[in-house]
C-alpha cells in the first residue's frame, strides 16, 4: 500500500450517442482508483454525502481499493451531468452540483500518511497543498489541475506545482498555464521549476511526456466504439501512477511503461459507461492492449539511398 | 523515374507569428515534389501562368524534379494567401485566386504516362480521373481530396476513389466522407471499396494508416518552432510516396516506413516558409529525424504482476 489517490467520488449523469445513465458512480478519485487497482492496491481519499449508496462503496472495495479515506458528510454527494455529441470530443456540462465537495477538508487516516506515491486529482490547489502537508514520505506526487485554478487561484497552484514531481494537464491547460501555444515550450517552462515530469493529455490524440532530457509520445488507441469518454483522463492518471507504485521505480523505462499502462486503462474506460468496463476487465486484456499500443507505432528503421 | 505527382504549382502569401512572405513558391505539387525528391526523382505535372518566374522552375529542378509536365498558360499563376494565429492550428484563408488553375487540363508528356507510382494532390476529381486515364501502368495511386469535392462533386470523387489504391484525408474530411465521427470506422468504410490503404492526417497530432488488417500511427513531431505549417500535408504525401517509389515495394513494412518518411519530411517543412527548409535539408537530417520518430514512441513491454 504505497499509493494514495485524492479525488472526487461522485454521481455522474451522462448522455452519449450510445445511451444515457443517471447518477452512476463517477468522479476523478473513482476512475483513478479503479484504473490503479489493476497494478496495485490504492488508498482513496475523498468525500461523499448521505445519499451515496453502500453498493458503490462495495464496488470500489471489490477492486481492492482501500476506501477508509472516503468520508461521509451530511449533505448530498457531488453530482456532475454532461452530454456528448456524435463527435464525442464535444462535451457540454449540464450540471455541476458540488454539494459536500464544497466544504471538503481532507484529513487523512494516519496509515494513509506514509505513502510514497500520490495522485492529486484536479481540485482546489489549497486542498492539494493540505494533502501534501500531511504526507511526510512522498517520493512521487502527480498533480492534475484545470483552467479554473489556473485563472483563479494561481498563487496556491504555483505553490502546489512547486511541490509536485509530475504535472498532468491537457493541451489547452498547458498552453494557458505557460502562455505559449507550443506544447514543447510549455513543458519546458514547467520543467524549469520543481516538477521533473510533465504529461500533456490530448484526449483521442494521445499523450506526450516530457522530462528534462527526453520526450515520449503515445497516440490514442483507435477504438471502434467510444461509448463514454468520461473519466478517461483520470483513468490514465490512475494507470500511470498505479504502474509506478507497483514497480516502485521512477526512471525513463518505468515512466514510459507507465504511460502505456495509463493509455491502456484509459482506452478501456471509454468502452462503457461509468467504471463498468473496469468491473469486467481482465489483466490479460491490459497486457494485450499495451502490447497493441507498442505495435501501433512500430516501424523498421529507414535506410536511405 | 517511376513517380508522378500532379498538383498545384502556386504563389503563396503567408503570415504567421514568425513572419510574413509574399508570392513565394508554394502549391501542393511543389511541396509534394520537393519532399519526394529526397527519395527519388519525381516527375511533376501542373500549370503556371506567365508571371511564374524561371527561378522557381530552377529551384524545382535543383531538387531533381522533372518539370516538363508543368505547363505555362496565358494568365496568372494560382495564388493563395493565408494567415496563421499564434496557435498555428488556426488558419484563415485570405485569398484564393485560381487563375490558370481554373482551366487546367492535364495532358501528360508521353514519357510521364508509364509511371507506376502516382500522387494526385487535392483537386477536382474529374482532373484526377483524367490523369489516371492517361497512365496505363499504375501500380499505386495515392489520392488526396477535400471537403469541397466531397460536398460538390461526389459522383466524380467516388469514381476516382474507386481507382485509387491509397486515400489521403484529414480527420475532418474522413468523417465527412463516411458520415461517422469514429475515424477507425471511416477508414473501414473506405477500405470496403477499392483502396487498400487509408491515411488520415491529423496535423500536429500526427497520422493514422489503416489497411484491411492492420493499423499504424505516428504522433506529430513535437517541434519547438513551427514557423509555417503550409504544405505540411503535401510534404507528408510526397515523402510517403517518394519512399515507396524509391523502394518499389508495397507491403506493411514499406508502408510503415513510408509514413515515417512522410512524417519526417512534413516536420521539416514546418520549420521555415515556402520550401526553404527543403532547399538546405540534408539526407542525414531525414535519417536522424525518422529515427527520432521511432524513439519517440518506444517503450519496453509491460509485464504485469
Amino acid at each position: 500500500m504505497n499509493l494514495l489517490i485524492v479525488g472526487t467520488v461522485a454521481f455522474d449523469s451522462v448522455e452519449t450517442p450510445y445511451g444515457k445513465v443517471e447518477r452512476v458512480l463517477g468522479g476523478s478519485g473513482t476512475y483513478a482508483g479503479c484504473a490503479a487497482s489493476f497494478f496495485t492496491a490504492p488508498m482513496l481519499a475523498g468525500v461523499v454525502g448521505e445519499d451515496f449508496p453502500d453498493e458503490y462503496f462495495d464496488l470500489l472495495r471489490l477492486r481492492g481499493i482501500d476506501t477508509e479515506g472516503v468520508v461521509r458528510e451530511s449533505g448530498k454527494t457531488f453530482h456532475w451531468a454532461g452530454k456528448y455529441e456524435t463527435d464525442v470530443n464535444v462535451r457540454t456540462t449540464l450540471l455541476t452540483e458540488l454539494n459536500v465537495l464544497e466544504k471538503f477538508d481532507p484529513i487523512l487516516p494516519d496509515r494513509f500518511r506514509d505513502v510514497k506515491y500520490l495522485f492529486l486529482a484536479n481540485t482546489d490547489p489549497n486542498i492539494q497543498l493540505k494533502v501534501m502537508d500531511q504526507c511526510g514520505k512522498l517520493e512521487f506526487t502527480v498533480l492534475d489541475t484545470m483552467n479554473y485554478w489556473i485563472e483563479n487561484t494561481r498563487d496556491a497552484l504555483d505553490k502546489a506545482l512547486d511541490r509536485a514531481d509530475c504535472v498532468l494537464l491537457n493541451d489547452e491547460e498547458a498552453r494557458m498555464l505557460c502562455g505559449t501555444p507550443v506544447l514543447r515550450n510549455a513543458a519546458r517552462a514547467i520543467l524549469e521549476g520543481h516538477p521533473r515530469v510533465v504529461i500533456i493529455k490530448k484526449g483521442e490524440h494521445g499523450v506526450m511526456m516530457f522530462t528534462k532530457d527526453s520526450f515520449f509520445m503515445l497516440p490514442g488507441f483507435p477504438l471502434e466504439v467510444v461509448k463514454d469518454p468520461t473519466g478517461a483522463g483520470d483513468s490514465f492518471a490512475g494507470g500511470f501512477i498505479g504502474w509506478l507504485a507497483a514497480k516502485d521505480r521512477i526512471d525513463e523505462t518505468a515512466l514510459r511503461q507507465a504511460v502505456a499502462a495509463g493509455s491502456a486503462t484509459a482506452s478501456f474506460c471509454c468502452e462503457d459507461f461509468s467504471v463498468d468496463r473496469f468491473r469486467r476487465l481482465e489483466i490479460e486484456e491490459l497486457t494485450e492492449r499495451s502490447a497493441a499500443f507498442g505495435a501501433l507505432t512500430m516501424f523498421e528503421p529507414l535506410v536511405m539511398g
